[in-house]
């Protein structure tokens, strides 16, 4: 089986052209290849597939072999893998995902993909649509008890619910006992996301991000979509701004125009490889 | 540059052929390549290369960039590199490494390397050379003081020290807490990587081993072999045993006939690979 090994801001998938391979069983297979002592090493599998509505369709696969809904770091590049291999020559693609249709502009340097830009949709502010268990309108810079100490969140779902917290440095930051608590409590009846934020200037935030069920990340596109939405409703920076993960660089910008957030990244192809099935 | 990624019993390494390939600083491209989100993933890199005095050469990079001397588990895969893509029609096979000289019998199946077998070399049991710092001739199931409790250890070299421990059942062990304890124990002055080993029969070693300066591995050639020595000493099991790692098993021989070690054990090609230099 043939494959490209790409990744997105460090979130690294096997991609797969689903137009040429056959692939009887992607949970098993990608349980297999995502093992990364024994197989390819990856966060998971991702077909890209013929779409009736779309231009094309993925199907993602986590490294436990569950099917997974989308991730805005693989959408970009699935945009690159498309174009670069000459599987279209649009640079205005529609995707097919199990959370709707996603809209990719591409980017091209030397006749390749250097970066994508997605549009992720428009934020939710509505506590009971989030889900937090608060009767306001929206949660913005509201406190909330962790233990001993108070934090202040502003909650913001993407799709799945964001707690954002900004904070005066990241330096102090334990993550592994912070993320957790926030995870966890209960005003999230279904737990939270959880990004910590620091403003460096009107145009960059710097954060790290605490993934349900994942634990840290080195990013997380609807993490840093969220984090920008929450800066912009605490006065704290512009619509357009630059978001610094561990994993490398978001461009995020709510656009006043159509309230849509648009999440420009990199995508980067590492390797082409041979999958011996 | 093109690579094959192969894996022995869960150690997995990029293997680049050095007879095609112009490698001109491999400890920045082993640290590079072995991140398991950027790059490809992988243990470490090792370039096969021609010798003057044997069959091939061997060099062997870290993924911090650190050459190392060699590693058991990756000769077997040379074996299977060289033999599989032609570079010799041999079987038996001498190889240059900063360990000194390998001997490696391939087996074959439907013409390609199925297992290879390791010449390990002789074992050490003189206190001063494992290092230990015992007066006695040998360290044979000699109670050591770990906090409140005491464990019997056999003490090994395999060219790097081994302190085995034998247990009813690993069922009970946390490795994590025993296994720094055992390794930074006073006695050695170079500290010790740990095997704990449960006897199923006398041809058949449950282990798991805690690697000085690693922590828990998969599998480790030498620590493999050290136990086996170690069961033979204390009267446990045969000459010839099979070792059950988390990474797999391993078939080890302690030679009457010459005193040496034999490690016969599994040699994977996972995938074909070009990485984008």
């Amino acid at each position: 089986m043939k494959f490209t090994k790409m990744q997105g801001a460090g979130n690294d998938y096997v991609y797969v052209n689903g137009f040429v391979e056959q692939i009887e069983d992607p949970a098993t297979l990608a349980t297999a290849i995502s093992n990364r002592h024994f197989g390819i090493g990856s966060d998971g599998l991702v077909l890209i597939l013929p779409s009736e509505t779309c231009d094309f369709r993925m199907r993602m696969f986590n490294s436990d072999g569950s099917e997974s809904e989308m991730c805005g770091n693989a959408t970009r590049c699935i945009g690159k893998f498309v174009y670069d291999k000459g599987l279209t020559d649009k640079t205005e693609l529609t995707l097919e995902t199990l959370a709707g249709v996603k809209h990719l502009t591409l980017n091209i340097e030397n006749g390749k993909v250097n970066s994508v830009r997605v549009d992720m949709g428009e934020p939710i502010l509505a506590p009971k649509q989030i889900p937090i268990n608060l009767d306001e309108t929206s949660v913005i810079n509201y406190p909330i008890a962790l233990e001993s100490r108070k934090v202040n969140i502003t909650a913001v779902s993407m799709g799945n619910p964001h707690a954002v917290i900004f904070m005066d440095s990241l330096e102090e930051l334990d993550i592994q006992k912070s993320g957790p608590k926030v995870e966890h409590h209960p005003l999230f009846p279904r737990r939270t996301n959880t990004e910590f934020a620091q403003v460096i200037s009107p145009t960059h935030i710097k954060m790290r991000v605490w993934e349900r069920g994942a634990g840290e990340t080195l990013a997380c596109g609807t993490g840093a979509c969220a984090t920008a939405v929450a800066a912009v409703l605490n006065g704290k920076t512009e619509r357009k701004v630059t978001l610094e993960l561990l994993g490398g660089n978001l461009e995020i910008e709510w656009s006043e125009a159509d309230n849509h957030v648009y999440m420009t990244g990199p995508a980067v192809t590492v390797f082409e490889g041979e999958y011996l099935l």
